[in-house]
């Protein structure tokens, strides 16, 4: 019934693209470098930045990974970034959020020069999605599902999309940077009325479900031929990850022609990837 | 057929309200004061300053106006912002826009700090519509949007939005605002195509124009019942102000229940008085 969108594809080709470009910076003499910084020892944090590692070996980037203790004063760690900022051999900075409660998130996070911000996390980052300019970086995960509609072949030009979720790290974004690319956008979310959820999403070209509550979305909210970004990362009802999308319903339902990302192996496995992009991006404009 | 929002009882509401404001700062020794700084002598800004001042004398607010010449340099502007940023009888800054080509508007605009910003011009107050927090102030014009809709009793939560147009001054800060309110925010735009804009704007309980059009959008956009919140200003086809609606066509049409703010007389009437409401509530703030 359906195509699978999965992110390996998306992330050969991304890699291929930045072997190139790794490769004429090198012949410059420029070595793209990843500073990597982690405060405690949150899974999900340990995990990214795993994958991050890899990503970077996969592609001969160098990394530097400083890790705090969670008791660690904020002072001391705004001091580590700023010697990272002025590191002329470091290209981008990965600062993992969210960091413990004694600190300021604003603060910290808006330490990170907006030159090495290749996680756009800084306020700068965010006000360059909202002008349409280029300062900063566009936060990975936004940015991997647009990578990944730009990869099939799914132009947002002109098209309905509709986003459910609205958070600061992907539905907000998401809906800016798809505004920009001259999309229709449409927000939902949780206080969204179940009647007007199905209008929404059944009538949009794209949907995209970034709201946590892991397979919520069954077939009643889907039309045929419709392309679903699933952002959403969860346990399912057999114990296995899934995404927002019940897939097994949907699956069951006799809707066609539909095109959507897994979970796992859609979304969440090209943020790296993005993550690296954003670090070349870096480089290329700031080399030392 | 229609029920229409002026904007002057919108205007007599919130002055009321900034009277018992204003009594209770004086009281404590507080003058709220605002400074008008203009470059150059563009009508529209000019009418503006006028505007202002006329609602600030109408409070009793005082009021200060700074104008130079469009060739001034740049960091004299700037020298004068941050003295103004320094002054400690000044509780608001509004700095009319757009400056002379020979300037960095990012740079001006930012020279302004955020607990003065009462236009929303700094990114500082564009960052706190993202992120919903009340860094800076909210400009005028998305206020007063809001405002007119919640004086008349249209309350946002839970609502269908469509705001056509997405400038950085009124569709993109009004979607997040009205995102925050709990409303389902669609943004359209140039390039939606005309089947989608039909679909979209009558779907909508509440309908944003901003797309400065003049007499663009007719009968066959709208349905029975709707709000319409007009913010277009042009010249109409009799040679009168008029908005985006094409007012003389849609009263023709038959359709019943509209509820729609006039142009002149709606949403731009009420500009005036929102920022007459970030005066004060800066005022409130940060007293001296």
């Amino acid at each position: 019934m359906d195509k699978i969108l999965y992110g390996k594809d998306v992330n050969e080709s991304i890699e291929n693209e930045l072997n190139d470009k790794i490769k004429l910076l090198n012949a410059k003499g420029v070595k793209p470098k990843i500073a990597i910084v982690r405060v405690g020892e949150n899974p999900g944090d340990i995990f990214y930045e795993k994958a991050a590692c890899k990503k970077a070996d996969k592609l001969s980037v160098e990394h530097n990974s400083i890790a705090f203790d969670r008791n660690i004063a904020q002072e001391e760690l705004i001091e580590t970034i700023k010697e990272l900022n002025d590191d002329r051999d470091i290209h981008g900075i990965l600062l993992l959020r969210p960091f413990p409660k004694h600190m300021d998130d604003d603060k910290v996070r808006n330490s990170v020069i907006p030159e090495k911000d290749i996680d756009g996390i800084t306020d700068a980052s965010l006000i360059g999605i909202v002008t349409g300019e280029h300062k900063g970086f566009s936060p990975c995960t936004p940015k991997a599902c647009i990578e990944i509609l730009k990869y099939y072949g799914k132009p947002l030009e002109g098209k309905n999309v509709t986003i459910v979720g609205r958070s600061l790290v992907v539905g907000k974004p998401l809906s800016l940077l798809m505004t920009n690319e001259n999309a229709n956008v449409t927000v939902c979310h949780s206080k969204t009325k179940k009647e007007d959820m199905i209008k929404h999403c059944s009538f949009a070209d794209i949907l995209v479900l970034a709201t946590g509550k892991t397979e919520s979305f069954t077939h009643e909210y889907l039309s045929d031929g419709q392309v679903i970004i699933d952002v959403g990362t969860g346990v399912g009802k057999d114990g296995k990850m899934a995404g927002d999308l019940d897939i097994n319903e949907v699956k069951e339902s006799g809707l066609r022609r539909l095109s959507l990302t897994p979970v796992p192996k859609g979304v969440g496995s090209v943020t790296t990837a993005m993550l690296m992009s954003n670090l070349i991006e870096a480089a290329e404009k700031n080399p030392d």
